[in-house]
């Protein structure tokens, strides 16, 4: 194995809290009150339809940055906020530009590192997995994924263009990711997959604590994935 | 400016002596005697005409490897190399990634990147600045450039694809490059242009020593182009 190919939203980095926070920053600087986690919530929810408007072909691709600026623009109301500034809508979209990494996150990269090629496979566009890597110190070799692809996950088009990029066969590169469903989709692109335990993703208790489904290596989080690909 | 992208051969990494040195251990050990500079040279003299089939369109986009490859087989023959091995063909021809980089090149972009984001912007394919980057310390903050554009350079698209993949106008974008040629038609796509010497790039004495046309920056190399921008 050769390569390491990463989930990024809720495998490294926890949107749901840095979502919240940015919201509760910028809505209520702006004299909103809401439930900042509900909020966090809605916006993630319109995510996938979203994205399966492009898989289907009935949209164009457009960076993940303009789906979720629609999606924001969608949810707003639902929340009571009508007049939000240009400004500030923008600044707020940028919220996914500035998510915290799960705390195991830097340390584990690091490590694996030392021995395997590692780029980001997300639905993220390469500004957003750029942004996300100088804040938290993400030690990418590429940032590969949907941009690259001109699709999204899980089609396999957006898998096989990752291992095609840095020339290797499916079975020399391993997803890793939170989310049994990509892994499964990676699986039948032919990669190896390794699934990480985020069992606080959508909150307390509210996400993945163990595979769903078959995988070639299961980790509580990026240290344990470290040790157990001997890294 | 928010962004400097970067040519790689012959700015960041002397592909002559690289190139020169792997045919040598590779081609001598194989019991062949040539003017290894000249092998250099020759197959290097092949990349332009080569790329030019791509960007007139008289045939299809392919990685920088596979045009190498196709011009290594062409040049062995002239050099009485008749019968090289497969392993030792693909071997050789992975030379360009494994090319030494200029002294002053990692130390100058580790300044540069506490101001700027920074990419390679290449004609090279991906898994060949992912190498390049390994090996000599090159802190990308993603991977640019020819693949992702799917055309080659000095055509507009590739520079514009770089310039929308940070998101970024493109006079916030600055090409780096030792080739007054690929600054031009970068500046034509709206991009600033900084040159740095490579007096010896084609061998001593041959290279550019200052820029042959107007830049906005002229450097003598990345130690002196960090200390002109203020990094």
């Amino acid at each position: 194995m050769k390569a390491l190919f990463f989930d990024v939203f809720g495998t490294l980095v926890d949107f749901r809290t840095g979502v919240a926070r940015e919201a509760e920053s910028i809505l209520g600087s702006a004299g909103h009150k809401l439930d900042w986690g509900a909020f966090a919530d809605a916006w993630r929810k319109e995510y996938q339809p979203a994205l399966e408007e492009v898989r289907a072909g009935r949209t164009a691709f457009r960076k993940l940055d303009m789906l979720h600026r629609e999606n924001l623009d969608r949810i707003l109301p639902r929340f009571g906020v009508s007049k939000l500034a240009e400004d500030s809508a923008r600044n707020l979209n940028l919220a996914w530009h500035r998510l915290p990494a799960w705390p195991d996150v830097p340390g584990g990269l690091a490590r694996l590192k030392r021995r395997f090629l590692l780029a980001p496979l997300s639905n993220g566009n390469i500004s957003l997995m750029v942004d996300l890597a100088r804040r938290n110190n993400f030690p990418w070799d590429a940032i590969l994924g949907a941009e690259i692809a001109g699709d999204y996950k899980p089609k396999p088009r957006v898998y096989l263009t990752a291992c095609e990029a840095f020339d290797l066969p499916p079975a020399e590169c391993m997803l890793v990711a939170a989310h049994t469903n990509d892994l499964v989709a990676a699986a039948k692109c032919g990669l190896r997959t390794a699934h990480v335990a985020r069992p606080n993703e959508h909150g307390p208790g509210i996400g993945e604590a163990a595979p769903e489904g078959p995988v070639d290596v299961a980790a509580i989080d990026l240290e344990d994935l470290a040790a157990k690909l001997g890294a």
